[in-house]
């Protein structure tokens, strides 16, 4: 399955030399392969790069001149996810939990987890542990919330969307990891460009760490369905332990900026439709 | 339906003239006479007494010597509560709310309202209202909560409460309140001697404020189920906001304590059956 | 010291029926008496009209038509101030306080005083207890506090704002108050018409129980040192354990507003100057 | 500088196959050099070892048979911190921070930095940038906080303890680490064996990311002063975002345990004095 992505944002900067930290292209990792793609600035800039090795968050570094600036940035990206039957996913014992995966167990920030144990055993303690019982938790958190922009803030934490019952992509992928975390389940933010998600946006959604028959795998999960129902189309950027870690810009100073505008279109021979029922995992350890 | 209360209190007391508040003699409400009454004092003390107009509490205040003092009171209570069929008890419109009555809908330290107004709108807006919506709420705050002695402390909330899933009698009634204010209906906090509370011991509930056939009244709910459940036999001691305004005791300075002892027993001829499907009203406005 | 105060009120109501609470009209208490007032109407209709016995505070409850509403008040009040030297007003002993006092010494839903006790025993605890402590209470209030308007809401409590460092008339009232009653020192919110504050507003302040050589009184104080410095020139309209409590007007149902118009002016023969230095009780118990 | 140190935990174990992951063992880190070290088990397993790359914390992994578990750590570690004069230690402009570093200046779930940023403005931001501010938060915590024993828990956050004003090491370090990033300054939390804490126990300190002639680098803070006050003695075992990232034991299932019993001595020749007024850098980065 191939697909173009694009995203284009605006700023304008006050004051020459402001840095800007941009966490916008597409990951490399197993089941995304980036085909080709292009960056371009409207300001005559070098940036300078790093891939976080733990994250494998590719960042760029700029500082900006004064006036306006323009990012612009597409790729084409083929996606060639494993298909696991979800009854074969299994949850992994805290026991055999890779140590690098194991800090996605511990409450951050936005993802208050150890606040919600009594809450998250209440619901889903009783349930089969496996790949349906964090199906069921997304399944909670879409029932249970409304998808209202504006209705959060850059405060608005697991916990706050429990109880005002209403929030965005953000708040829904915080919710669903909270839970996952307090029943031990090894979970993480991931931001996203995602097919046919209306408005085009940046999507957060979220993964959880499971296990299928070649082992433990991140497996992702989208508890606001807003993205196409048929197919979990999402091309990773960014990951982290929520949404403090994950930006698609960081800017220092003074800058205005406009709506981003990203757009993610499926090339010719794309076949999404068979992956309706299945459990889908993008990377390996 | 005639019912003796008891209490005995037992403190050490480290200054002279350490001053004690109590709140422990029944209420005179309608519905609820005091037959007769006796209060014990381990010490030779005149207590001041007070009376607040709004609430109907009975303070006792007095500065009690060095070393031990007993506090006992009992009292034979008659309970004689107006039946009204649920059927016919409806919420009252905002706009016809007594004055005194409004400041039941607003927030208070342990009843935070007004944030669990989404929350309550999503699990109890849909319901018609009226008296079946606060059987709703309690049953709800029921089946959700688990009771567990030391599971909270004086600085849990409501909105703590709903996170925690678990508390005592007070944590019931403060998550109940909540959602009542929640939704405009006025409630308050209870403490009272319960008939077959087990094991024996103030008890905490709530009232909401509804309309029957003959105006408005603070019906009683229990969303512990804690007490005979064949009768909402509660005789009121203090009201208040939350539990913030009702403490059975407030000394002011170095005092150890142990245990309150409780006591209540149904007298001959008492007929509580009776009550079981039936809304109750202790009091008219 | 007579005052004249007016304030004009605009709504645009868009259902027939809706009811209004307002809560305009100065109090009548000790040392403010309202020589002359006058309410009026846009629409012709009869408000009820009730007093609370436990604040004073006088509500007006109106079912409005649909369409413009205008609400415009008028009065003449007298400030009868007592004066006090600073240095004769204590702190009263928690064991002397008046029964209906006492419930100003516990928290509420915006000044979690409980909470704060710690903070205030470490700031406060060592000072000379009396007039002079909570004068360095408001004092701490304003000097660590910015007033900046729009940078608080209707969930903000005490403890957010002694967080945030910022606040309105509102936050440092609730803050000062909270600092009060975390020291055993009663205190409450009080809603006014306040001289020389600009731009011209209804104003939050607070009063704090003391006791002169006549007894217990309410003091006034005003954290933010927003209106006239030359003299404590507050004409009291509500009362309450915060701003749950006290709101000019509390609509139900859909209405736009525009901002309040609220004007005071000292009429002839006043003098403000003398008030300078002087600790004034306005109401006694 | 050469310590040896040394920790003993003793465990009871209900369930065979319980698993264990320790970090316990000292970094290996420029300026901290692990002579020779030792661990032993009192049950036949084999730990499974694994460094995580972007912290250097060394963790032990096993799966405990049923009965007493004892484990024994012993090493010899030589400091050789690079001095630097305060003066010459600056704050580092954001646009130059490593990207790995970066996420240091991001809130967590036990440091709530974006909520305490007016705060922080409001005490530190006059001060002039550099090390010397660091110190400056550091002694404000100090000077603000009670050492209480006792006082917090694990649900303890910065924003807690800044309101509580008393904690424990590991509250002194999430408030000093919440002041840092909220000016913008990298920080982080430190465990470490700490030479000359009375009683001896595990430590929590704090880094912050500052810039000495050389370049960027870790320096070590200790807000509670409760370690040497002759040297910044600090064998650092982990490190992490705040204390959710960094415990000495995390075992998974039903476990007893005894009070950890840790010891620090110099060994021949150490000499700290000259430590005294220095800043001291134990890592490059």
């Amino acid at each position: 399955m191939r697909y173009k992505v694009e995203c284009n944002l605006d700023y304008e900067v006050q004051v020459a030399g402001t840095p800007f930290v941009f966490n916008i292209e597409a990951q490399r990792r197993v089941g995304q392969t980036v085909v080709e793609e292009h960056l371009s600035l409207s300001q005559d800039l070098a940036p300078k790069r790093f891939t976080l090795p733990e994250s494998g968050n590719r960042y760029l570094r700029i500082h900006a001149d004064q006036g306006k600036l323009t990012v612009y940035y597409e790729a084409v990206v083929d996606l060639d996810p494993v298909e696991i039957a979800p009854a074969e996913v299994q949850e992994m014992p805290a026991g055999r939990l890779p140590f690098e995966v194991v800090m996605h167990t511990y409450p951050s920030r936005y993802i208050e987890s150890d606040l919600l144990s009594q809450f998250a055993q209440k619901e889903f303690g009783h349930l089969p542990p496996g790949y349906q019982r964090v199906v069921s938790i997304c399944n909670w958190v879409h029932d249970h919330l409304d998808y209202v922009p504006g209705s959060s803030d850059e405060k608005t934490s697991a916990r706050d969307t429990l109880l005002q019952r209403q929030g965005v992509c953000r708040d829904f992928a915080h919710l669903a990891i909270a839970f996952c975390r307090a029943l031990g389940i090894p979970a993480r933010f991931v931001s996203a460009f995602a097919w046919r998600l209306f408005p085009p946006d940046f999507h957060a959604v979220m993964e959880a760490w499971l296990e299928g028959p070649e082992g433990g795998a991140w497996f992702l999960f989208d508890p606001t369905r807003k993205a196409a129902a048929d197919g979990l189309v999402r091309i990773g950027i960014g990951i982290g332990r929520d949404a403090a870690e994950v930006a698609f810009c960081s800017p220092c100073g003074a800058v205005t900026y406009g709506k981003p505008e990203v757009r993610i279109e499926a090339l010719h021979g794309s076949d999404t439709d068979r992956l309706t029922t299945t459990a889908v995992t993008l990377t390996a350890a």
